[in-house]
């Protein structure tokens, strides 16, 4: 016997919730802040310099604001990489989601103190729950020598932690690791010891054949962030050649600042969309586009017994009305689901047996939105 | 003075309504009915055969779908290419949109009784209102006969009607035309006649530099569909080209059944996003994108005064609520509009000035899609 609540669901479908597998939650402050301009611009003269302002009561806003869009779109997991970590795990345990949190290690960035700080923490496992996990988080090739990738690794294996990397994102990252190091940036991980089931990477946009094949082989995960590598122009994401060659592949948002939005029903379309105009009209169906919005983002971050609605596994949902006019009619649910449905079906979202919305209502959502907009307006003006 | 209505709109953005500028509007009966399958298969297998029992009252019950869906997205008008189009005039004029209704062509698909209907029906306006236009759609170049398309431009010109049709879709179409013709299908259509600025066209995804010259230099438009393009592999939209090269590019949405929605927001950021990634990251911005979904669309089809809110305009609009979290923060409206929201923020339609939707309801939506769901089934299953 469970001390369950038994719920009435005539006219909804349970359908598993998304989990998203690649975000920067906080980056939710700065949604439209800079827009169409070519990557390098948008970093330095908008991005960066906001950043800078962020503090943690910041990051706290932020990262509230983003879980309850995720929650509002149906995600209730995300692997976040960003900075000020406690109060984003603070925020996702008591907005009742789940989490992998990054320990962001960018040694280009960051000042030996908190790379002390960084060790320390990942150390102690602060702040683990059954909800929220760490993850070390080399940012990627391009912020930290081989050195401190080798580090990365090593700890990451004595602590039992999942290591999780920006990935061949540009041509121009892929072309400063061939001079600098030589090989790819896939095979730079390789060296270092990182490529293997519990290493998944981030964008994934510019691998060779023989790249697809090191993770293929290693089991490793390739998160796709399709929309926000179309809107930066980093380059076409490669779904047929990923699924053809074996890789796991998985979807993520990236963060506000350049999707403009965490949605990842979105993500699954596009993908699809990606995958047939790429290949042919029956790549990637419906069915397995859903997969890669859920089971294989639990995959890649070691989340067991979740990401479908089966026996045993735990009550990670949602509740879609099928009486919703894209839902209508209903000759193949998954199909409705994955090509015609937006976010306004989703009723309910249930992470870990309990209800994260329900009727669309989120705890607090008013004072969540009040305090995002007082937050961005007073750091766009500092 | 004015009998009008003062409204208060506080927390609102007033912003243009979406005009969906290529679809079938009845064709939301068989949303879902078969996907992931090439096209030929797609159509000879699942969409002719189910298309042949739908009779009058079929017609009307999917286009109420259809306008019901489109209106809970905030789109006000739609050019429609079916059949039994009486049926879609009599939904459009009960439901408080606008349409430009076509009288569909097709030689090879049609009675000579039928042909002779669609002509004296041109001839006599029958149906036409200040919301409802008639306008002359030979379906495609493969469905009729070099002699067809000239009539078909006679009676346009002889009763002031615009024309619209598929083109070059297909790189089997424009094949097929090079053989037949020993042209593109741009040339064919020039050759008839037709290419001014009263003619648009729909998919348009394999045009030569030379087809898109000719329609920048006749004032013609492009009626791109990205996201059907896209699921059924036809080929990756021109965005970018067709931008440089001066043609007014329009969107739409195309048909339920290979979308598999009516959302003119998803066909906006999808057309801006492959304009970046087959362009660069400042190609297509927002306001630029917002255009192709909205006054591109009007002018294509000939609408006054639509499609901007602007003094004197008719008004045509959307209540956005500013307060929904993905319109938070705003650093920019038109960015958050076009690259982070999703219907779920459109509190209000106007259509020429009266509520179509208010407070996300519109009248009589459950029986429409009652009436949807009845009906699917029963095609599905006779």
């Amino acid at each position: 016997m469970y001390n369950a609540e038994v719920i009435q669901c005539e006219g909804f479908a349970l359908l598993p919730a998304f989990y998203n597998g690649h975000t920067h939650a906080a980056m939710s402050l700065l949604r439209g802040y800079a827009d169409d301009m070519e990557l390098d611009k948008w970093l330095r003269e908008y991005i960066w310099p906001f950043e800078a302002k962020l503090g943690d009561k910041d990051i706290e806003v932020g990262s509230r604001l983003a879980v309850l869009e995720m929650i509002k779109s149906g995600t209730v997991f995300f692997a976040d990489m960003y900075w000020h970590r406690e109060q984003t795990m603070k925020v996702v345990e008591e907005m009742g989601v789940r989490a992998s949190i990054g320990v962001t290690i960018a040694e280009q960035l960051t000042s030996p103190e908190n790379m002390k700080k960084n060790m320390e923490f990942l150390k102690a496992h602060v702040g683990e729950s059954d909800r929220v996990k760490l993850c070390v988080m080399p940012h990627s090739m391009y912020t930290n020598g081989e050195g401190m990738l080798r580090r990365c690794v090593e700890i990451a294996k004595a602590e039992n932690y999942r290591i999780h990397t920006h990935l061949s994102e540009t041509l121009s990252e892929v072309e400063q690791c061939q001079r600098q190091f030589g090989c790819t940036p896939v095979e730079l991980f390789e060296r270092v010891g990182a490529i293997d089931e519990r290493f998944s990477a981030a964008h994934c946009v510019h691998f060779t054949e023989d790249d697809r094949k090191r993770f293929a082989d290693a089991g490793a995960t390739a998160v796709m962030c399709p929309c926000s590598n179309l809107k930066l122009s980093s380059g076409m994401p490669q779904v047929t050649p990923m699924i053809r060659d074996g890789v796991n592949l998985a979807l993520g948002t990236d963060g506000a600042s350049s999707n403009n939005s965490l949605d990842m029903h979105q993500e699954m379309k596009l993908a699809t969309l990606l995958a047939k105009v790429n290949g042919s009209a029956d790549s990637l169906p419906a069915e397995a586009a859903l997969k890669m919005a859920t089971v294989n983002v639990a995959r890649a971050f070691g989340l067991a017994n979740v990401g479908e609605i089966r026996e045993g596994f735990v009550a990670d949902g949602l509740l879609v009305d099928l009486n919703n006019e894209r839902m209508t009619p209903c000759h193949d649910l998954v199909s409705n689901w994955v090509y015609a449905a937006d976010n306004s079906s989703i009723d309910s979202v249930i992470c870990n047996g309990n209800f994260v919305m329900r009727g669309r209502h989120v705890d607090g959502e008013e004072d969540i939105k009040e305090a995002a907009r007082a937050c961005a307006k007073r750091l766009a003006n500092a």
